[in-house]
């Protein structure tokens, strides 16, 4: 946590702000290890106070020991201007691709006899998130192994006649009985005709036989998302799917001996949108290759095309997944 | 559908807009009946489009026959200026409450040379969703009786020993398997000292007896939340348990009884706050009294401290709760 503060404090310094507003639930997470559905942080180069809600005042006290806690009522225009006042903040950062411009307009508003300056900073908490520390890593790992074991779980169950629903639930109680907190994102599972709807929410359409079946879906554990989609056959799968699916393996697989530390998304997605096309398949790829995770299912790096985010470090990468296929 | 988008064009050009950018996913699907994940409502007087992405579009089309399908991809900046020019929009109205700061900026500067205006409209179409139509309170009282059987069931099965976290899992397998959809937010189960924590989430804290326990559980049907609270108390209550508990009752059942059409939520709220300061706990009284429901599940009008937002038509309530005391 001193570490995250620290990292954070040297890039604020280096765009010469002295105070920033943290809203975006994830990032004040990450930050504080308050996880309240209701808060914000401000964060000079001397002080870290969390305000929040009479809701909130005790959880807060407990998850996030180091700060300040600011008890507020109401709107952020009635404590706001005082706060930064005391702090002598000048130039306070806000978190532009959170705040929405209705926000921004009466923050804009009051503040304007303060003479203080409200600077846009998009994306800054979110970059330093790229790099998992150790323990975020368990956390992952931890969250994708329930979700791999929710998947074996429904190949062993899932058969002809099971609605989407059905198999939606049965995963759940899966993910949630053996580990997982709420999960990140509803399930996807949709089947046949469906399984050309890649965010399909599942319908009560019942699974026959010889039938693609899409399934996405994630773990939460300690605020760590998995976020896994896999395509399974129930029954004996027909050439057209077998040949779409080991397009997809074969791209998959192309992109993941390709990766190296410091290529970008963009050059990552290339490679397997380059063996998609190949196959003839090329019109029909939609998707981006994939994306990084962490407190959401969804975080930088983006692989997909024209891309800039830059890869790291590659991640030892699960073993292929042939062993998948067939219901 | 037709009668909502009527309305909403009347109040547009009450407010000279011709056109409005409709990004806010309740509001989106309840001018649509499209409930994917991504994509914009442009709704102009003669026109109404949904622009979404690939994994949306057989899925727009299933659910919004109405609307003109507008498949995108990448950013908006890439087709909002061509589509709002071919279709004459002058004064393009946007979601301030839900457009943040960043993408006003980044679409104030690529339709500057059009002299387009972009004019922000903040709650226009959550004041359309206030009065529910026949189908709506039919959806939502529906939501409401399986909530009520959740209740019911897991007050049969609550017991010394069980953790906070066994009892919200109950509850949502409860929900789920009766009837709603994946919950419209997380189960609240606080019990004994974790009940002053109205918003904690569940812990491994196993109830004792003569604990208070705060259940707060809301289920969907259709799209359509409930969001109900509920003390109840493991075995027999001690004196400050019932005291409390009678104080809080007394005042809900007070207001409900003198809600009059008309009344601001600040009024009514009044009525309550009096009763609960009266029996000596006015500071403890942090929370508003309520607020309506929906397609999200906290909706106008708040009724809550200085609310100025008017209550249209009581609705027959509930029978008074003092059968649920007690575990």
């Amino acid at each position: 946590m001193k570490n995250r503060l620290q990292r954070l404090r040297q890039r604020l310094a280096e765009e010469e702000i002295n105070g920033i507003l943290v809203s975006q639930p994830e990032n004040r997470y990450y930050l504080s290890c308050f996880d309240g559905s209701a808060g914000f942080l401000l964060i000079t180069p001397q002080n870290k106070i969390l305000a929040t809600d009479f809701r909130y005042i005790e959880q807060a006290k407990r998850q996030a020991p180091d700060y300040k806690i600011f008890p507020i009522s109401g709107d952020i225009l009635d404590w706001l201007p005082k706060l930064v006042a005391d702090l002598g903040v000048k130039r306070l950062g806000f978190e532009a691709g959170h705040i929405t411009f209705a926000l921004h307009q009466q923050l804009t508003d009051i503040l304007k006899p303060s003479r203080l300056k409200l600077i846009p900073v998009d994306g800054l908490i979110e970059s330093l998130r790229v790099i998992k520390e150790p323990e975020e890593i368990e956390l992952i790992t931890k969250a994708v192994e329930i979700t791999d074991n929710a998947l074996e779980y429904i190949e062993d169950r899932i058969h002809t006649g099971m609605s989407e629903k059905e198999v939606a639930w049965e995963i759940e109680k899966s993910l949630r009985e053996n580990g997982s907190e709420p999960i990140p994102f509803d399930i996807i599972v949709a089947s046949g005709p469906n399984s050309a709807l890649p965010h399909a929410k599942p319908s009560s359409r019942t699974i026959q036989p010889g039938e693609p079946v899409i399934i996405d879906i994630g773990a939460r554990v300690g605020g760590y998302s998995s976020d896994l989609s896999r395509t399974i056959c129930l029954g004996t799968a027909d050439d057209t799917f077998n040949k779409v699916y080991d397009t997809v393996l074969k791209a998959q697989l192309t992109a993941i001996a390709a990766i190296k530390k410091d290529m970008t998304g963009g050059e990552i997605d290339d490679v397997a949108r380059m063996a998609i096309k190949q196959a003839g398949y090329g019109e029909a790829f939609g998707h981006g290759l994939g994306h990084g995770i962490g407190l959401a299912p969804h975080e930088q790096p983006r692989l997909g095309p024209n891309s800039p985010e830059i890869v790291c470090q590659p991640h030892p990468l699960y073993p292929p997944l042939l062993q998948r296929r067939g219901g």
